[in-house]
């Protein structure tokens, strides 16, 4: 009932272990104490979620939220099966009850390290990020709901951000009359409001139309994770050696404390959603996981970083744009065409979408194949965020 | 498309136009200005809604969720109508977005009057509640996950609650050696959560099971609600006697924010739900309700007062437990039964409800009357909390 290949079991071994031996080597016990729990109760939500999706997928099935293969049209293996779809509702759902959970029990044993209007506010947008999947799964919303309510499900984050609203202009030198301003401090006020409320919404929307087919958009989920895992647990770290003061306001923390359990119920998904799907994840869960990315980026002040972890996602966004605003005809589906003959994807040119410039670029190949290549291409440009923010960017400010 | 009848009508004015008396002669203008802030946002959000209705009533019916009505079962009007489920959709998530605006709006104009760790843990249990009955409308859960859900959808509740955790001993000389106790403080501690807890289980599970009948779930909310209203009004006005000292931060100012909107969203789904239904509500609306009731009580420190005005649902819970348990058969619907030539419903005594009940007492009468009949018990009912709460709870305490 689940794919666990060869290549399937090295994605996710890559993705944990880094993270793992970060940890280890993080010279501060009682962060290490919190982030070990905060992993075995993610760990636990993991398998509950893995146990769970079978049963809910009949559930599914039975609503008749199902949808067909379409990279498999013509293949007799798989032709005419029905998939059940939406799985992202319990991945999501156990998702919040293992952070509500925590929340409980970070309470109890370290109240020290909570700031609940910002969990709460966290919560809050994702929850009803949640609700408005699976409301657009079940009901099939327009295009213009779509856009207007993840605009409210993100103004919790808003009210609830109390980081700064200013921004450095990098400190180099033009050739121009800039100069006046360099390396000056802008208070931006409401303007930066308004870029958070951009961000949550490019979030939750670059992920979906960076999708299409099997795994590809819960393996560049677990991908984005692990970069702002390892981002933190590299921030803590820092910030430990830089100062003997307790880390336990840290941002970085809160951060860790709604990834790690994301990362494990995501990866749960993907044992599922890996190539050839035995479930498909649904609107629910790229808004999910769109939400979950923006809301620890805009609560643990680090969206600029978050944005380099993004770069495959701007580049699909980037190249998409004149057929997202109408220049070149948009089908409702801009999936490569499967020839079921050689079992490969061919690209469809007219359909911009960085699926098919891979295709172009490295020629036909299989379903499997180009997931992995993408993914693949997430972690190298992840890999370069890491470089730009470690290694040019302090050069800058 | 609407149901106006001057039974409904005569109705809808007695809910609102008490409120908007005593908010009048509120001795506060500042308070009285926000609440009447509160009450645009609101009418707004009404509007809204009832716009929305049909137009989401139309996707459901194309989601497939639709129900029909068993109470006219054979009568030729209405006999295999399809109708609408799961409105409360509409209705909860229109309340989401008025409560989340409102939430910004009141935080750029009275920042004094904001505690946002309660706020965001407020719309997190309310926005999980949601997301699971409507869950429940799509995916059809069972039973034991309909108990365990709510209760972690209340969790976030229990972390933000900042109350007190004593009960006093009511003052009155019983003729045995409990004297010894009378009047005394008890700290409950964690027993005071867990009855905030199973507080919030009944409150969302109380509306749901006294159902069946045309408009008696959003009717017995509207009656609640404004019973609610009520009591945070005469409450604001006595510490506003009572103190000099400003009334922001006072809790059923919070709690007014959280009820008029409530209020005003559930009418205007009461206009489609009123008898003859056009449109039913699902699990959605039920568990929204209760747990809106449910948040306001425990955030705002009312538990208590909270059970005065749920006395029919408690009621129907006592008289329901021998089916509840099993100890009679339950069917899947506990409705009367509906007699297509008389037009008037039966009782079935083995149906341990108390519209079951009310057929007994009253002889058999139409579905419209006998929902009239349990919403005017129910004020009745409200009427008697307040002569409890104000004129009998004072000598004991």
């Amino acid at each position: 009932m689940i794919s666990a290949d060869k290549t399937f079991l090295t994605f996710i071994t890559c993705c944990i272990v880094p993270p793992i031996l970060m940890l280890i080597y993080l010279p501060n016990l009682s962060l290490q104490w919190i982030i070990i729990q905060s992993g075995v109760f993610s760990f636990g939500a993991g398998l509950l979620t893995f146990k769970l999706i079978p049963t809910i997928a009949e559930l599914t099935t039975q609503a008749n939220l199902t949808g067909m293969d379409l990279n498999k049209k013509g293949d007799p293996k798989f032709s005419g099966k029905k998939i059940p779809e939406s799985l992202g509702i319990c991945t999501s759902v156990v998702y919040l009850v293992c952070v509500i959970v925590f929340q409980l029990f970070q309470w109890f044993s370290f109240p020290e390290t909570i700031q609940l209007s910002e969990y709460n506010a966290a919560l809050t947008s994702i929850c009803f990020m949640i609700l408005l999947g699976f409301g657009d799964d079940v009901l099939n919303l327009r295009w213009r709901y779509k856009l207007i309510l993840p605009m409210f499900a993100s103004l919790p984050l808003l009210v609830a951000y109390a980081g700064g609203t200013s921004v450095v202009v990098p400190d180099i030198s033009f050739p121009v009359n800039l100069r006046f301003y360099l390396g000056t401090v802008f208070d931006l006020g409401i303007l930066y409001r308004i870029y958070l409320l951009l961000l949550a919404i490019f979030c939750t929307n670059s992920i979906n139309i960076l999708a299409g087919i099997n795994g590809l958009e819960v393996g560049q989920s677990v991908v984005i994770a692990t970069s702002i895992i390892i981002h933190n647990l590299i921030e803590l770290t820092l910030s430990v050696n830089s100062t003997s003061a307790p880390q336990f306001g840290n941002p970085h923390l809160f951060s860790l404390i709604l990834m790690v359990p994301f990362l494990f119920t995501t990866i749960a998904l993907l044992f599922y959603n890996w190539y050839p799907s035995r479930v498909f994840v649904g609107d629910t869960y790229t808004y999910f996981a769109g939400m979950c990315f923006a809301v620890v980026a805009i609560l643990c002040h680090f969206s600029k970083t978050l944005l380099l972890f993004f770069i495959p996602q701007i580049l699909n966004f980037l190249y998409s744009i004149p057929q997202l605003f109408g220049l070149i005809p948009c089908p409702r589906h801009r999936v490569p065409k499967y020839n079921p003959e050689t079992g490969k994807m061919h690209a469809i040119p007219t359909n911009l979408t960085i699926l098919n410039l891979f295709l172009m670029i490295f020629g036909p190949m299989t379903e499997r194949r180009l997931c992995i290549y993408l993914l693949a291409f997430q972690g190298f440009c992840s890999c370069i965020g890491f470089g730009i923010r470690y290694f040019i960017a302090p050069y800058f400010f």
